[in-house]
């Protein structure tokens, strides 16, 4: 059996020094322990010394601890610096995604097909049997890719995995992105496919589900079907969202250069965030959902890690959902960074997540 | 109204130095990035740079802002060298919690009985008025403190906010401890009360619940009733268990310096482990219940924070529980240290806590 490629081979590899320099950390635990001590005795910032942490072992398959232990992704810190360099890095991500997208429908026996809603692009990505209890089901699937990565078959991984762990039909929508597109394209493109999805299944036999980005535009979608009085969705599932496009919220420090796939806010992230604004402000709702009205959302289920960079993203959104009356269920991860539940086809953990958010659908659909 | 004195001051004050010295932190973004980008170009640990992290802001109260911007507690890193130490530091810190016990209890109408249960010391708490849904339901509490803080009326704190914010009769049991009484005193004085508590109301109106040691204890009491087939509660609440007696799970590393609460396991909180344990093996489930087997368990709520050193402990103890079957609730709070959401009676996430702990009992327990 080939061994799936985890998201490291995906992305091109800049140049970058192969020889880390030995790290002349104290492990003097007295030492640090009253350096602390002293730096942390009055009120205010946390003050946290440099630190070796070793991966968790733990509950935590070894597929997983590959994951967690390796390098940080190469292109964390890359700034494109115009429009064209933007769409090289994004054609070369793309490119490595793609490749591989071959393999993965063929082992969890997924099809897709191309096809236009509403004027947008989207694909139908369905299991070959669809089990009798999911014939009347339909999903419909937003990317992630910090509003600038995956366009195209590029965005199918995770509705593949959706397709073959949950045995759903779904609905991928190829969403206008930057930096031709800034925000409210992907949105608009998005709710174009909700109005039209709606009428090719009752809405009550459907969810929406995305990650990362998709998984705001997930909860973005809701507060603007909202507003418009368009049907709901009966789930959703917002994996660790990016719920506050700015850098606020705790774990954006707190496991910042601890998370090795987003790294920090200040990479391309941040510039990601700023291209899909545009002259909106970040705490425009249908930008950061946290900053929206959750009441009369549909049954949520949030998955993150423990050191993922939107950790704090993920239980903001979590007990302001609760707050507000909706039922939400919370999954966090021993030891992942964003989004590595799902990094890896041969990880017991992907398994678990995405039949964790099949079950919670399969609970609120109707049939 | 007297403002709730946090925890902060329930512990005696060790000498520390008051002024902390300037820390020449580079925020340089571009140098750290790079330097990081090197130290992590390859497999293995994670190499994290000597941070300031601020106090996070949005969705934390101004009460919780203020825990969490607090410094270390200054009994962190204190190492009892003998028994007679370890009962000064017991004696002080429980004189503290004792000192603002009254207030608390007549803040929220509670009523403190002591009792003994089965040749066990325990106290009756409960409100001056149970609701009439509450009339035939027995909660039991294990109190927390590392297997040696807060016997006696120290331990009742948790379970007069219980009382206080679900209207529950509480069973709160005063087990022995270190120095005098390690493993499996403790564990068998709760077993003892569990077994003369089910013959004064029905189990299945019965919950027991718990924080950090108590929350662990909660696990365990659950493992061996089973083993002993004895009846089970209804619903527990094991909120941050120290699930991990030894210092194994991620959290335990990625949150050290960082949680103000515990800030390290190679404080007095090993020495506390080691005390308790005592020749018994770390990785027995009684004393680590993470390696015991969670089928059959009940219900079970489980809480903790972003920034909580058994943050680990508890999604290990989620998923495991979620792996086996139980209905699982799991609830993060937004930049807490260990246990926080309980520590200001004032704080708007201390009712908000109990209150859905209460909730899920009144879900999951008969009339």
């Amino acid at each position: 059996m080939v061994k799936m490629i985890s998201i490291y081979n995906l992305f091109p590899m800049f140049l970058i020094a192969l020889t880390a320099p030995l790290l002349a950390l104290s492990t003097n635990y007295e030492a640090i322990a009253a350096a602390q001590g002293i730096a942390n005795a009055k009120p205010g910032v946390r003050h946290v010394p440099e630190r070796n942490i070793p991966i968790p072992t733990a509950d935590v398959s070894p597929e997983e601890q590959t994951l967690i232990g390796a390098p940080y992704l190469p292109v964390f810190n890359v700034h494109p610096k115009n429009s064209d360099e933007w769409k090289k890095l994004i054609a070369e991500v793309a490119a490595n995604v793609i490749a591989e997208l071959p393999e993965i429908k063929k082992r969890l026996g997924v099809t897709v097909t191309p096809t236009t809603i509403a004027g947008v692009k989207a694909y139908i990505v369905a299991p070959t049997t669809i089990p009798e209890k999911n014939k009347n089901r339909l999903l419909v699937h937003v990317h992630g890719g910090g509003y600038v990565f995956f366009p195209g078959e590029a965005g199918l991984r995770e509705a593949v995995l959706m397709a073959g762990f949950g045995g759903y039909k779904i609905i991928s929508i190829d969403y206008r992105m930057p930096p031709d597109f800034p925000y409210p394209a992907a949105l608009d493109d998005a709710m174009a496919v909700w109005k039209e999805a709606v009428t090719m299944a009752s809405p009550k036999n459907m969810a929406i589900f995305g990650t990362s980005t998709g998984g705001a535009m997930t909860l973005a979608m809701i507060l603007r079907a909202k507003n418009e009085n368009l049907p709901l969705p009966a789930a959703i599932a917002s994996n660790t969202p990016w719920a506050d496009l700015a850098d606020i919220g705790d774990s954006y420090k707190t496991n910042e250069w601890v998370d090795n796939i987003l790294v920090t806010w200040n990479g391309w992230l941040g510039d990601a965030a700023k291209l899909y604004a545009g002259n909106h402000d970040m705490k425009d709702p249908y930008l950061s959902p946290i900053y929206g009205n959750f009441h009369g959302f549909p049954p949520t289920i949030l998955t993150a890690g423990t050191r993922d960079l939107f950790l704090s993203n993920t239980v903001r959104t979590h007990r302001k959902l609760r707050r507000a009356g909706v039922e939400a269920d919370l999954n966090v991860y021993e030891g992942q960074s964003h989004a590595q539940f799902g990094d890896d086809l041969d990880a017991p953990e992907t398994k678990e997540a995405f039949s964790d958010i099949a079950n919670f659908f399969d609970k609120h659909l109707g049939k």
